[in-house]
């Protein structure tokens, strides 16, 4: 029986999964190779071999209430779109609310995990580490969950740039990249419209004398401020709003895609884009769209220019493929992406199917007899990672226990494939976006596993109010804590108390009015309208008392914390 | 009869001065304290005693075809929010096209304006200068333009603040503002709503550890970009959209800021003004709102916080009106605009009615007996100050020729003090911002007196496509080009081509597509379908013949200069 648990990793994905074990009754010992928790949250001075880097400057794009565990819902006070500092706060909050740092052991290195020699029989794994020091140390674990993560291997595609040997300026990958210091008055050139080289270039733009801002496929730029000034995220994230995208997905692409445009004319900015090796014609859910704020000003104020696909490069000189060229170049980011691979783990289990590993729902590997090793975390999605990979580690914990069974090897790779061609057909896949999914039909899939997946037709019949904020409100994590195993008391109230957390950090000023605003944003209106609109079916067709249902519950638990 | 006039100062009001001086045929001198032109463009490293001064990352508010002179559009590839060293340039352009430098004293500081003692009858000034070397210098001059600006004499209300003289921190005023160095993880409060507070919070916030925005009154917020991401200025400035702000002042207001609040929420951000000095309901049009792309989603991320008031600072913290109080402040910026004056002008000639200058269409003193002198540029409104401070100067010169009278002085006092009464009336009016004007009725009423207000129900039957731009299109300066003194033959081709010169520099990264995109913004469909109707009206009822208006013009002559 599985009793000890490797976690490699104390990112999100590593806590969350400390969690898990916890949660499960297992025992998990987290191995971390620097000296704290974060991961890629844990902002470095200098870029650290192996690990992931952010910069100085990054926010993160999911807002708060979308990127929490789902029953540690964010300090009320934390902003929406939090800086990088701030999502380690809240890392922080976590790990001691939930005493997960005695598990983990930092300063040391997973260098390998075997399979023992009988694992056959127990399941059981080798994993040996180093210390800072150098002393090795192998242990024997019954289970394994590997949460490295994405953005530890820069790639960069010289090869794809004929001339780059011949570049006098200066070049290196977006992973290196700190802040803007000493790039002040250059002419900078970021290769790549990803995430980072569109908030690198931005970064850049506000010193430099000029910024290039190369893309071979342009990309849907949107901001964390959505409508009304309420985060992005925590609109059109509803249940509701994924059900309209499924059953009228052309129709929802293109009324997203002309407000988009009427935003910001993606065609006039040069930013349309293609996507090349993708098959669907719903171009905008094709691909992770690039949350950047101030790209646009940039772009209209002229210190950000959009630029085609580089074809060489000649000296200090840039040529594009559409023939233009920009001389005195002094720097070139490669924006580029990351490679990904797991140099710890046996060979067998790294297989591919497509672009992605070959794992079952992106988490266990379909060959091992016994399914004792689990990736949690290694996802990506429209949606934050940290309640995907929150969900994954419950599931991987009650499979590792027994209390959930996997389908056969043969139809977990049935499954693998299908699943496979199903992603290639809907998103832009590629070397470096392995994978995508669906963000609420992943989460309630594998929730469905768990056994924690929201009834939605029950509840509205048992607490209808409820039922409305999870149906039409943002589709937060909170949902999966409503019911089942790892069931927890305060995830009603975290739901219904979901705005106010949304609210609390505007108010620094509050502006009186003789009568209430009732803008607030289109969306509440709608929830306002919906929400009564169907309480009056529910009154009528079912003759419910709720009464009973509206009693206050607990709190939620950072709230007490930070209170306390 | 007025001959030589000394033009006082060189910035952007003073070079057109000049140029109005040339264009008339006088014989301009202009003297500039500094060595170089551009005023208030002219970045410093350092703040310079009685000169503007402005911040390294400063974009100008006004795209560059609404910003420009109405006989130089600005080089198509210039962005159409210039960065100040492109806003520079393009002065820089136009001083060199219309040979401007000649004209200009260097390095000379104008110490007094005295009425000459026959002014009675030559209505002539003595004008003394002082070199940088401290040679003074008297000359005389038949007419006096005074072009010294706005932004020079900081306004620091220490009194207003109890406890400043106790405060541990650092304090300035925004004016001594260079750039966020120095600031790096500093607190940070900034004080007042203005575009510098809006811009210099937004700017420290990206170092600072957090920055405190405090306003007494909040602000409209709006974005350089606009719907379709093309230059918010030039969208919902025409002349129909003033019109219909004219006829339906109420209803225009409530449905901009509607719009207003759908993009952001100023009640949720802390942001919803009260022009408490204002009697107008006509709120957004009451105050020049603030100019911010990057405020929103520095407040959602918690970088910025809006605050109210300052009650009273305290050691190093500082207390709000609403009782709340921050401490450990290490930074207070005072962006509490400016104080005017002319310390050089008679103080006869600086009385006041109200906050305001006494000045007769803000340009002439009434009581002179010779209406030699002229305020050009000192000017506030929702547009760019270029194009009225030419109009201005190319009203002034033709009054200084005489070719335009004055009403009697009477008259003139009594259009000031009712002119005044309105203006107080609609706009939020104080000592900090003594003056407001409504652009196009503004820039219509001096051109009428200048005789080049273009008629636009003529321009319907002679040109009925220029006529559609004229009205329907942004209201471009070269509008006041078309006709009359000063008809530029350029004017009609500029108007015509001012969409591409707003296009032109998006094009660094062409998007092709089988099919026209045909969503560029909704302001080009609305044009496209009014053009197409009302075309169908102007041949069903006057049966005029189009075809000879449709000949080519002249090309703007930057373009031509950038061409060369």
């Amino acid at each position: 029986m599985v009793q000890r648990v490797a976690v490699i990793g104390a990112g999100p994905s590593g806590l969350t999964s400390i969690k898990g074990c916890l949660d499960e009754g297992l025992e998990p010992t987290c191995f971390e190779s620097s000296d704290d928790i974060g991961g890629l949250w844990r902002f470095k001075e200098k870029p650290e071999l192996g690990r992931a880097n952010i910069y100085k400057s990054v926010i993160i794009n999911s807002s708060k209430e979308m990127m929490s565990f789902s029953d540690f819902p964010p300090p009320a006070d934390l902003p929406n779109n939090m800086h990088h500092s701030e999502v380690l706060l809240y890392l922080r909050l976590y790990a001691q609310t939930f005493n997960l740092l005695p598990h983990i052991r930092f300063q040391t290195t997973v260098i390998s995990v075997r399979q023992k020699t009988n694992f056959k029989v127990t399941g059981q794994w080798e994993v040996e580490t180093e210390s800072r020091e150098g002393q090795r140390e192998t242990r024997d674990f019954d289970a394994v969950m590997v949460c490295t993560g994405h953005f530890t291997q820069p790639h960069l595609p010289l090869r794809d740039f004929p001339g780059i040997e011949s570049f006098q300026g200066k070049y290196f990958h977006s992973w290196e990249y700190c802040s803007a210091e000493g790039l002040e008055g250059k002419r900078v050139v970021v290769i790549g419209i990803g995430n980072s080289g569109g908030d690198i270039a931005v970064d850049v733009s506000r010193v430099a004398e000029k910024v290039y801002l190369s893309t071979r496929s342009g990309a849907w730029v949107v901001g964390r401020v959505g409508p009304g000034g309420l985060p992005l995220d925590v609109v059109g994230s509803s249940r509701m709003d994924a059900l309209i995208r499924k059953l009228f997905p052309s129709w929802a692409n293109t009324m997203l895609e002309k407000k988009l445009n009427q935003a910001l004319d993606h065609k006039l900015y040069g930013l349309k884009p293609k996507h090349g090796s993708c098959n669907t014609v719903f171009s905008f859910f094709a691909q992770i769209p690039v949350v950047n704020d101030d790209l646009p000003a940039r772009i209209i104020s002229g210190r950000v220019a959009v630029k085609p696909n580089v074809r060489e490069f000649c000296g200090s000189s840039v040529v594009f493929v559409d023939g233009s060229t920009i001389d005195k170049v002094d720097v070139v980011v490669f924006a580029t992406g990351y490679n990904y691979s797991f140099p710890f783990l046996p060979s067998a289990l790294q297989a591919k199917c497509g672009y992605r590993l070959q794992l079952y729902k992106h988490v266990f590997p379909p060959a091992l007899t016994s399914p004792t090793l689990a990736v949690v975390g290694f996802i990506h999605s429209f949606g934050a990672i940290n309640p995907l990979a929150e969900m994954q580690a419950r599931w991987a914990t009650r499979v590792f226990k027994g209390l959930t069974a996997l389908p056969t090897e043969e139809n977990m790779m049935k499954e693998i494939e299908k699943d496979t061609a199903a992603m290639y057909q809907k998103f832009a896949c590629s070397e470096r976006n392995p994978l995508q999914v669906d963000y609420i039909p992943y989460l309630d899939s594998l929730s469905e596993e768990v056994g924690v997946r929201p009834n939605i037709p029950w509840l509205f019949f048992k607490d209808p109010t409820l039922a409305l904020q999870v149906f039409l409100g943002p589709c937060t994590p909170y949902q999966y804590r409503l019911t089942g195993p790892g069931k927890w008391a305060g995830a009603r109230q975290a739901i219904l108390t979901q705005w106010d957390r949304v609210f609390q950090p505007f108010k620094t000023r509050v502006v009186t009015e003789p009568k209430p605003d009732v803008t607030h944003s289109s969306k509440l209106s709608i929830i306002m309208f919906l929400s009564g609109a169907t309480l009056l079916c529910c009154i009528f067709y079912n003759k419910l008392h709720f009464a009973s249902y509206f009693s206050a519950s607990s709190f939620p638990r950072s709230l007490q914390l930070f209170a306390g």
